[in-house]
């Protein structure tokens, strides 16, 4: 079902090196979109983000261009997921980065995944305490091991998401969304400057609606009016239920879906 | 010169797959073996070490018979460097770990490290603070951004390693080994339980000798007697100069040198 596509600088290769930094330390970046009848509504937006992680770990991008004429030829199309992984490429035994590395660079292409239900979602905390490290907060690279610990904790098919506190307390997010909360007529959601990753349809609501950054908590949310999850993949995902809390459906979330959907057109005409 | 062999399950195969979740999400472990005229003298302990790590991820090991054998093989009697790395396996999209997932596996053989100077190493202290993760803390896992970071402070070929604080002013370790110092006759060692990696050569100086493993700062470091690097590769590494500070060789080492040289014979008789 998925298909692969992999490269090194500008060649297309055949296979991974096990030499590749991005298999023996997670030393790359990833970025994973919605194509909408072949297209990529928010490249711009994903390719900013990378510009944006690339030299704080010394990355070296490839080709703008090329990355995107090989997506949409993957894509050939198609609504789909597409997957880029950004490693540095192949270098030898210890951490010291290669000074002349050459990326390599994998893109994937994946069904959508199915509908969210349409009564909101169910989510739960997880035990897992997010570390903070301000060196590597907002990006979405490659070591993701508390994600998938998080993500691991339940096997509930009923359970969609779960939601993270850090190691003081402060609410990050969910394993694979953003979260967003409605408090008095405003939407909160939490800095990704200590840890947390700078979700791209984060970053687009950020810029289209009139959203409050600053750190919230776990009775924050349990004092909310509404609360969403929002990623690329998804868009916005109303949350129905946490732990013994419900809510209904939100009114102040349909304008908020309808001007996302403005913005990308997968996102448009969900609602109600 | 590096050779590799690749495996999944049992079986041999020629090429890592894309879809494979240590390249996705550093979502792994590794071994780093100095081999003996092609023998592992430490291979119980990094077993161990695996055994250990295993649950904690929901790792599945694969027959440690076949591995070992495999890496017997590979090294063909040589003195070389043996790298292991596990990998959860193959995975779709998302960070929930598949249930049934096959471990992958990687073998290596890389040639000995140049010697130690033998006047002892020069260390820097590395800006980056490492992130305080229990759930990670002392296993040598594939999320390995912070050590890549901190490598990447300095290209200076005269300053040999650097050593971490964490983001409490904790000392940590350098950046691929742990250290240790003598104070008033008494071996000291950080602790692993936060951050950090419970290296095989640190385990099996404690298993040696006595050593007090309590919290350390940069003050203890710059009030030591002597002070010290380790790991399974390289040994024992004096450290001669942090900073303004210089320490000359210290008498209290040699016995220490002695003893792993009974226990693994690649470090033996290196001693003055």
């Amino acid at each position: 079902m998925t298909e692969f596509r992999l490269f090194r600088g500008a060649d297309r290769i055949d296979a991974l090196s096990p030499a590749d930094r991005a298999y023996a330390y997670g030393d790359g970046v990833f970025e994973t979109m919605r194509a909408h009848r072949g297209e990529l509504p928010w490249w711009d937006r994903h390719w900013a983000r990378l510009r944006h992680s690339a030299p704080r770990l010394g990355l070296i991008l490839p080709e703008e261009d090329q990355v995107r004429a090989e997506a949409q030829a993957l894509l050939a199309g198609e609504d789909a997921v597409l997957k880029l992984i950004l490693s540095r490429g192949e270098g030898g035994r210890g951490y010291a980065p290669p000074a002349q590395a050459i990326p390599s660079w994998t893109i994937s292409r994946h069904p959508l995944p199915p509908p969210a239900p349409r009564e909101g979602l169910t989510l739960r905390w997880c035990d897992l305490r997010v570390s903070l490290q301000p060196a590597l907060a907002g990006m979405k690279h490659c070591n993701r091991l508390e994600q998938v610990l998080a993500r691991a904790e339940w096997d509930d098919p009923n359970v969609h998401e779960g939601l993270l506190l850090n190691t003081d307390g402060e609410l990050v997010g969910a394993t694979a969304a953003n979260v967003f909360m409605l408090r008095a007529g405003t939407w909160l959601t939490p800095p990704v400057d200590r840890c947390g990753v700078a979700g791209v349809c984060r970053q687009a609501l950020i810029d289209l609606a009139d959203i409050q950054v600053r750190p919230l908590n776990a009775a924050d949310l349990a004092r909310a009016d509404a609360i969403f999850l929002c990623n690329a993949v998804r868009g916005i995902l109303p949350v129905a239920r946490l732990g013994e809390r419900q809510w209904a459906p939100h009114p102040g979330l349909t304008g908020l879906r309808r001007r996302l959907g403005s913005s990308h057109p997968a996102f448009a005409g969900l609602d109600d």
